[in-house]
């Protein structure tokens, strides 16, 4: 059957060569690399190696990397890490407005704790302004988290010039890395940054496993406390057959990534043009040039980004309505909200996910597919061709 | 080549019948399970037909379980979650003084934030007394955290008689079921527990993968904040394959259980026996019945237990000096401190876990091949044989 898996942002199949690499490492070489026998120290030196490989691909020193659970738990540990190491020094901290969940509930979270928390507005690209960080820093603030690339809109932010602005300070800078790293090119030197997370499944590695860069001074107290593991940062026993997976779909993408990102620049400009050709009253949404080269964000005016996923999904292309970590959660996107988009409008945001695995072929079937059924569902709808009301017109709510 | 391994509370190869099932999930079915349209919410059912295997094994509900990376990880969840959402009610807190180092550097974090700790002293079998814990409760105590058995010693502590005690002064009571599940009959209503950690490599799941029980009533501040999985209360992309490979581990250890104790406990008795009749000076640590059944630990006078381990593992027998979260930490264990051995008795601690894939000849191989070991060491020793002077015999400090 034809079909496209056009939703890798969320999710994507474990590459071969990973898996083949893992595997002995569930029940061959099994033990606790915390253990000083032989057989515990071969897989610490396991554990080390992928650690390298990792750094390897952000320009990175391998103790400048944590392993954790996933690009959340990252996230996470950056945040209430510093926030929880500083907090005599200040506890105000800076995000933009369009951060992940995992960011934007973790300092509401330490607002509970009494930390104040500046969220910057983003231009209609979804672009932070330099300028107005720099006015937003205050003498209490301890650190500013902004994301390298959004992954409901693509966009990707000017990092180094926004971390500068924080290092001059003496303010610890973090970047949620999730979106990006895998994507595009990404050296932690060049983006200037203190922090970094990032994601195993965006690199074709399991679910269930993700990192944190951290230049070593930084202060962090741990999220998981406990044992000694990963040098007394992160407690729990290493997740090894993971590790493996994430360190051999680092090496893999450090080789290929210049490529990859050609091929889905490719696509992605092939399905955009597509679409904005076939398709009349589609906004093509966040930057048009300064985004993640696979990402292709649209709003179909009055038609429903859920029908249309499951319209194209019964056609066997998959892609997504934002983010999937809030895509049942039924609520018009906040991102969207900030960059602008009429509520009306952003509920008929689908996002399209490129990666190395896609093809051609794929593309040119959905451009085949999805007109016809924009069509129907607009036929469907009871606004559309309509004047829309002013009220309805109202910029989705944060 | 003969040999044994004896360290399964540090780790355990994954079952094979458990790998097999997990493997199409890294890369047939990989969708994400937040994703609605039909590859997703397939992979979501499979999800809530494990959550349904592990409640079964504790007999809880599969609403009460929440999926971790880690039982460390279950267990910060579970003593900061309840902080951090009870601390209007009060802010003292109350764990034994055997803890794992998860619980105790948990609250020691906790103490930083103004909450107040009480550490309950235990027996020399490692017991507490529900009588002590009546004592310590106050009217602002919120939370108790007892372990169910502990990883050093074996012991087995009264659960049911001390959570009730809490339930009745509306305390929520958390257990750390990391050694206990999978290595005995465990019953989260037997228990009366409101939370209750474990770990999914005691059951042959693989690394990464674990879970919290909880009492639906309980009130839980998420550990990792951001989406909505794991019903808003843990947030990052669920780790499928290896959710599969605790769901299935379950069910195996649900089926296979009570053989598998009483195999255990043979093996046990067979091992502690052996080594009493046929070494001299060493001490049987923690309760000689209320204890995990296939847990022996000894205190070997005048022996280093790290230099032990190195010459056991020459002999291809693999076994511990305590926790493997702190085999590198190179401190005498608190636990040993807390049930009253002496510091230098205390150096010489050995840790055999046994499960099911052990055999008698295993055992017999170990009853041949330590006795040996432990005399050349001792022909090493310097203090061998010696009166120890009384300032060295203190108990290990905490």
């Amino acid at each position: 059957m034809n079909g496209a898996y056009l939703d890798n942002a969320s999710a994507t199949p474990v590459r071969k060569e990973v898996l083949d690499v893992m595997l002995p490492y569930f029940n061959e070489h099994f033990a606790n690399p915390s253990n000083v026998y032989d057989i515990g120290s071969e897989i610490k030196q396991v554990v080390e190696e992928q650690r390298a490989k990792v750094a390897n691909l952000i320009n990175a020193k391998p103790e400048e990397i944590i392993f954790t659970s996933s690009g959340a738990e990252a996230n996470n540990m950056a945040i209430k890490g510093v926030a929880f190491a500083r907090q005599k020094k200040g506890k105000h901290i800076i995000v933009s407005s369009i951060e992940h969940h995992s960011v934007l509930n973790s300092v509401r979270f330490l607002e509970r704790l009494d930390f104040e928390v500046t969220f910057l507005p983003v231009d209609e690209h979804g672009l932070i302004d330099p300028a107005r960080l720099s006015k937003a820093i205050r003498p209490e603030t301890i650190l500013v988290s902004i994301m390298h690339a959004n992954n409901e809109i693509g966009t990707i932010e000017p990092i180094s010039e926004l971390a500068a602005n924080c290092k001059e300070n003496g303010i610890i800078f973090h970047t949620d890395g999730v979106a990006s790293v895998g994507n595009t090119q990404v050296d932690v030197n060049e983006l200037n940054v203190d922090l970094l997370s990032l994601s195993g499944p965006a690199l074709g590695a399991p679910k269930g496993i993700g990192a944190l860069f951290f230049n070593k001074g930084v202060r962090l107290m741990p999220l998981i406390h406990g044992g000694i593991q990963e040098n007394g940062r992160r407690a729990g026993t290493e997740n090894v057959p993971g590790i493996v997976g994430l360190g051999t779909a680092a090496e893999l993408v450090s080789r290929d990534l210049p490529g990859t990102e050609n091929h889905c620049r490719k696509l992605r400009n092939r399905l955009v043009n597509g679409i904005l050709d076939r398709v009349e009253k589609v906004t093509y949404t966040g930057h048009p040039d300064k985004r993640l080269p696979g990402h292709a964000s649209f709003c179909f005016e009055a038609i429903e980004g859920e029908a249309l996923i499951f319209m194209l999904a019964q056609a066997g292309i998959y892609t997504n309505t934002g983010s999937a970590c809030a895509s049942k959660a039924l609520k018009t996107s906040p991102v969207l909200g900030a960059i602008g988009i009429r509520a009306d409008l952003a509920q008929g945001s689908t996002v399209f996910t490129i990666n190395g695995n896609n093809t051609e072929k794929e593309i040119d079937y959905v451009l085949e597919k999805l007109p016809p059924i924009v069509d129907r569902l607009r036929e469907l709808s009871p606004i559309w061709g309509k004047e829309i009301p002013e009220y309805e017109k109202d910029v989705c709510a944060h």
